[in-house]
C-alpha cells in the first residue's frame, strides 16, 4: 500500500468530495509531472493539499474526470475480494427487488464501480467497462464475478465515446466461456432473446423494464405503436398483457427479427406487425394516412450525444413530439423517452409540451418516470439519471 | 356573450400564452380603470393588444395571477353543461387508471379546472376551490357533478394560502346532502376512513395512493417506520401487502386515533403500533436507542411554504433526511416526501444527499416519484408536479 503513487488536491478543492461527491476534477489537482507521468487507471491515494489521506481512486491524467473515488478508506486493500464484497452488496439489493436473475448487476458510480456496468443474464454476465481504473481492474472484477456466481460466461465489451474521452481503445474479449448464439432474457412474465456479443450496448435494455410494465398496463385491450422498438421490448410486453395489437417500428431489420422472435416466443404473433422503416418518416406517413393507436411509445436513440448537440436534438425530441402525438388516438396515452445524458428533465418536458401543442391537442402529464431500480444513481450524480420517460393522455 | 367582459394583453406577451401556458400575469394586460373594475372572477374574453380574440379566462384584478385561461374557443358558452364535458373527460382518465371511485377527479389546470380540485369518495364530493373564479362557478360545478355523477353529498371547502392570494376568505358549506360521519375510502385492496368536512385538505391524501404501494412492495416480511402518518396510509398499506411491522408517528391524536382505526379494519392491529410526537424528536430518539427498522417514510407537512422560507424549509429537509436516515436498519431503505411547491426535485435529492452524508452511510437512490396520475401535470406548469418522493437504499 505504501507503494500506492499519491496525487494531492490544490489547496481548498476538497469540500466538494468531502460532501460525498464521488469525482475529482483534472483542474482540481496538483498536475505535476509525477502525477502525470501515473499510468492512466493506476489505483492512487488521493491527498488533500497539507498531504492527508482522503480516498483511493482510480486516476486517469488524461481524462477531465482524473479521479474516481473508489473507497474513503486509505487502507483498504483493492483485490478481487475486495470487489466481491461489492458484488455481493449490488446483488443483495437486485434480488430485493427483481424477482429473476436478468437485471444490471452494477451500475457505475452508484454501486462503487465508478465507470463500470455489469449486466447479468442468468449464467452470462457482460461488463461494460468506460474508464481507464476500471478497463485495469477488468481481471479483478472477473475473478470476483467467477467466485460469487461460478458464471459460464464473462464478456468485457467496451466502446463508444466515454472509452474516447478516457483514452481507450475499443475492447471486446471473453474473461471466462464464450458465447455460441444469442442468450434468453426474463423480463415481466415475458421472454426475450439478446445478442450480448453483438447487440448494442450489452445486447438488452434493462432500463426500460418497469415503463414496459406501465405501458402494458396502460395498453390493455387496446393498440399500441412501438415506435424505435429495438427488440420488441415495449411490444410484446403489451401483447402478453393483453393488448389488442402492437405495430413494432425500427430501421434495423436484425432488430425487427429478434422483436417478431419475441412475439413468437411469448405467444402473442398474432397480434404483432412489424414495420421496417425511419420513425420520423413513418410516424408523419401514419400520420396522414389517418392510423391512429390508443398508445404509442418513442424510445429513440440519444438525440443529445454531446452538450455541443444539445440544441439541435432539443428540436428533435420537440418534432418526434409533434409526430408521435399525431398518431395518438382521441384520449390516447403517448409515452416519450429520451436516454441522453445531456437532455434535463426539464428541457424534455418542455420540448415535448412545445411539439404535442402544435398538433393543437391539449396533454396532460401523468407519469415522470426513469430507469428501473437496478440503475440506481449516485445521490452526488443527479445528472447520471439518464433515462427520462413523460407519459402523457393525450385529449 | 356580447356582453363578456374584455381585457386586453399589453403588446408583445401573448407569445407564452400562444405557446400553450394558461395563465396570464398582471402585468401582461393593460390594467385600465375598466378592467381594474370587472369583479374578481369573472368570465372575460381576453384579447391581443391588437384586439384580437385569444381565449376565456377566469379574471381577477387582485391576483398576480390574473387570467387563468378556461378554452381557446372564444365562443364558448361556459355553463353547468361545459363543465360537465370536462368531468366527463376527467372521468374516463380516472377509470383508465384507478380500479375504485375513490381519487382525485380534477386536478386544476391540468383538467382544465384552474385553481379547483374535487377529490371523489365513492358518492362523496368535495370541490376546493382556490382561485376567484372557481369560487364563482362553484354551484355551475355542482350542478355539473349533480348531472353526471347523482352524488349524496357535495361539499365546497377553501381556505389556505391560495385562496388569500386571490381576496377569497375560506368557505366551507354543503351544496348537496350534508356529511354526519367520517366517509370510507378504497386504496390500494385496502379500507380507510377519512373525514372531508374537518380533516387536512379533503380529507384524504390520494397522492401518495402509487408510494404506498411501492413502500409496500419494498416492505414484504420487514419492519416499517412511518413518520408523519397523518391516517396511516403507508403503515396500513405496507402491512396489508405483508410487512412484519409498522411503527406509525404522528403528532395529531385523532390521526393516530383514525390510522388505529385503519389497522383494525384491514386485519393488522397486531403489527400496528402508534406513537404520538414530534418527528423530529421521536426519530432522534429512537435513533439514540438503537431502533433501526428495514424501511423508514418520512412525509412531512410542506416546510417550504412560501418563497422566503425556502433556505430555511430546505434544512429542515437535510435534518429530517439525516433524522430518518440514522434509523434505517443496514442495506434498508428510505423514502423521503417532499409535497412542497417552492421546493424543487434537484434541489430535494441535494439536501437528501447531505442529510444522509451526515450519517457517513453511503445511498443509493433507486426512485423519484411523484403524485399518482389521477393528480395530472399541465405541461405548461411543470412547477406544479409539487409531490416528490425520494426512494434509497442506504447500506
Amino acid at each position: 500500500m505504501s507503494k500506492r503513487p499519491t496525487i494531492h488536491l490544490k489547496s481548498g478543492e476538497d469540500r466538494r468530495i468531502l460532501g460525498g461527491h464521488p469525482w475529482v476534477y483534472s483542474n482540481e489537482l496538483q498536475m505535476t509531472p509525477e502525477a502525470k507521468a501515473i499510468p492512466a487507471g493506476s489505483i492512487v491515494t488521493l491527498r488533500h493539499a497539507d498531504g492527508r489521506p482522503l480516498a483511493l481512486a482510480l486516476f486517469n491524467p488524461r481524462s477531465l474526470i482524473a479521479g474516481r473515488i473508489i473507497t474513503r478508506d486509505c487502507g483498504a486493500v483493492i483485490d478481487s475480494t475486495f470487489w466481491q464484497a461489492r458484488l455481493e452488496r449490488a446483488l443483495a439489493l437486485r434480488e430485493r427487488l427483481i424477482g429473476v436473475p436478468h437485471y444490471r448487476l452494477v451500475h457505475a458510480e452508484a454501486d462503487g464501480f465508478p465507470g463500470c456496468v455489469i449486466d447479468r443474464y442468468d449464467d452470462v454476465f457482460v461488463i461494460e467497462a468506460s474508464s481507464a481504473g476500471m478497463d485495469r481492474e477488468a481481471s479483478e472484477i472477473a475473478a470476483a464475478l467467477d467466485a460469487l456466481f461460478q458464471p459460464r460466461v464473462i464478456l468485457l465489451r467496451g466502446d463508444g465515446p466515454a472509452r474516447e474521452l478516457e483514452g481507450l481503445p475499443p475492447r471486446q474479449e471473453y474473461l471466462k466461456g464464450s458465447l455460441a448464439e444469442a442468450v434468453a432474457v426474463s423480463e415481466n412474465d415475458c421472454r426475450f432473446v439478446a445478442d450480448p456479443a453483438a447487440g448494442q450496448k450489452t445486447g438488452w435494455f434493462f432500463d426500460q423494464r418497469d415503463n414496459r410494465a406501465l405501458v402494458a398496463r396502460l395498453a390493455r385491450g387496446r393498440s399500441l405503436l412501438d415506435a424505435y422498438c429495438y427488440m420488441g421490448g415495449f411490444a410484446v410486453t403489451a401483447l402478453k398483457g393483453g393488448a389488442a395489437s402492437a405495430l413494432a417500428l425500427d430501421r434495423s431489420a436484425p432488430a425487427l427479427e429478434r422483436a417478431g422472435e419475441a412475439a413468437r416466443l411469448n405467444g402473442v404473433a398474432a397480434a404483432f406487425t412489424a414495420r421496417q422503416g425511419e420513425a420520423f418518416d413513418v410516424l408523419e406517413e401514419l400520420a396522414r394516412a389517418g392510423r391512429r393507436f390508443d398508445v404509442v411509445v418513442a424510445d429513440p436513440p440519444a438525440f443529445v450525444k454531446s452538450r455541443k448537440d444539445f440544441h439541435q436534438g432539443a428540436r428533435a425530441y420537440r418534432k418526434l413530439a409533434r409526430l408521435a402525438a399525431a398518431c395518438v388516438a382521441p384520449d390516447g396515452i403517448l409515452m416519450l423517452c429520451s436516454c441522453s445524458h445531456n437532455m434535463p428533465a426539464d428541457e424534455l418536458l418542455r420540448q415535448a409540451q412545445r411539439g404535442i401543442h402544435e398538433t393543437g391537442r391539449h396533454a396532460r402529464l401523468l407519469y415522470q418516470t426513469g430507469a428501473a431500480p437496478d440503475h440506481p444513481v449516485h445521490p452526488g450524480l443527479p445528472e447520471s439519471a439518464y433515462l427520462k420517460a413523460l407519459t402523457f393522455a393525450i385529449e
